[in-house]
């Protein structure tokens, strides 16, 4: 059977354009697949510190130009489209079927970088603040509120250590819980109790953002007492999950039990010939360098399954 | 027990300054020791087209100096030093001492990044002929042999793709392997078959480098038949795989059949608190995109391991 493409990519951020890149230089026929504009979740990040190659740093966008037009070098095509599902095809399976909301393509290996977002408070303004006060990642932009008064939002694990680790730059955190306890573990509630620079505001849910250039501050509700209040800070740090883009694959490669797909070191799925790479994958670290890891080994599996299949 | 760093790396190629970059940042007390410059293997490679983010390409040298200043941007220490062995630590296993020719360090965590170098043919004059016409990468040295005839002596994906490379320059290119076909990937195989620069000699293995202040030749050995040969040549390029740096780890850490320190995906080796990444690792792909993921990993495990000490 034809296919369309030998390599179809689903996603447009670092890890998609690396496997772009790579795929595109062995000279294959590759498609990427991109809802909106390449780059991703690093598109929302003002400045880049932590990948590698930049001293000074690089913004979110310029640093996404680069891997695309470095891509495109290669010869890798990148069309707008927006998947709803895919379907491992033929009696062989040794093909893929790509459903767009305006077609249907087919490929013999698939690698899928749709990446996850930021799970989102709903706040009106939160997403035009975001790079104005707002961050979802304090690894990320900790460095940037040094000396300065920020609210963290969330009970998780990941909220408690964000936490902590943004005492490392800040003078204060204010960590608001809906609930009277953490969900997070005990050594880390240990640590935010001991930490002087974290102050928790238990039961209490943000219901604004504050500032128009700039975050000035968040206005709160307690959620037993129905009070509210306000608290000026500096920066907003809504920690309260990642959420996979992997709708259109369950059913079809195995996800664990936050929607993220399960791989091996190599980024097989559970199906032959599917591959995941970057933040959509289930794994302990999502920054722009292990994507661009992930991105490079999908390509060469992909590509030795392809030739395998011959 | 007071140590000297919280966290030590050893090796300053892309893996071990990512490492340094991600705990420098996270206001760790950080100690990277390289045997010669920071930079590692990239600094041989004339010209990187695929770590992403430098459309056109970055010279070796120039990456790895961007590298270095960013990682030195967040406070990272680089030493000049020589390892001779680690030694995991004291009862509790809360440290580890690392043994350098001139002294001894200790730390709480350990990344190891030392990386890997070619492996040489193990003829007696091999060493003292490199930069006399044996070289062991075709992309740094190729442009020096304009009009020649070369030797390049491998099977693999790395001996196909250079000695294409090579044909840019080259008159002619003998690809000398000892089996009867190729483990490199098809693309690779066909584009070799298609070359009319690139003669294939099976079977056959280099017993000699001739020449005194420069090479004239190579003597060949036919494994099946046993008939010797010779082969007049201006250059010689072993491209036989590559050798971990990881003989001060042996006994440490679990090592592979081929001397790669085996982790998981979390960089942790057999010994608590000891990470490896990058080159060293056992793993599917070497590259510099995958390296810069496996060092943030492993500085994000290190940190982790140090606060769970606490």
């Amino acid at each position: 059977m034809t296919v369309d493409r030998d390599i179809i990519i689903i996603g447009g951020g670092p890890a998609g354009l690396t496997a772009g890149l790579y795929t595109g230089r062995s000279m294959l026929n590759v498609l990427l697949l991109e809802k909106l504009s390449p780059g991703g979740q690093v598109l929302t990040t003002h400045w880049v510190e932590n990948y590698p190659g930049f001293p000074g740093g690089v913004s979110g966008f310029d640093l996404m130009d680069k891997m695309k037009d470095q891509a495109l070098e290669f010869g890798l095509a990148i069309q707008s489209g927006e998947v709803v599902s895919i379907q491992p095809g033929g009696p062989e399976q040794d093909y893929h079927r790509v459903v767009l909301t305006d077609g249907e393509l087919t490929c013999r290996g698939l690698i899928i970088a749709t990446g996850a977002q930021p799970r989102k408070l709903g706040l009106s303004n939160e997403s035009a603040m975001v790079g104005k006060g707002v961050s979802y990642c304090g690894t990320c932009d900790g460095p940037f509120y040094r000396g300065m008064t920020v609210a963290a939002i969330g009970g998780g694990d990941t909220a408690l250590e964000e936490s902590l680790f943004l005492t490392k730059f800040v003078s204060k955190v204010f960590l608001i819980h809906r609930r009277d306890e953490f969900r997070g573990t005990k050594v880390l509630r240990d640590r935010v109790r001991r930490s002087d620079k974290i102050e928790v505001i238990w039961d209490t849910v943000v219901t604004a953002i504050t500032g128009d250039d700039q975050v000035t501050g968040v206005a709160l509700k307690n959620v037993k007492t129905n009070e509210a209040s306000t608290l000026p800070v500096d920066g907003v740090f809504p920690l309260i999950g990642v959420q996979p883009i992997s709708d259109f694959a369950k059913g079809v490669v195995n996800l664990d039990d936050g929607g993220f797909i399960t791989t091996n070191e190599s980024m097989e799925t559970s199906v032959k010939g599917i591959f995941a790479a970057g933040d959509v994958r289930s794994k302990i670290l999502r920054q722009i360098s292990t994507a661009v890891g992930d991105g490079a080994i999908a390509a060469f599996m992909a590509e030795k399954y392809m030739e395998q299949l011959h």
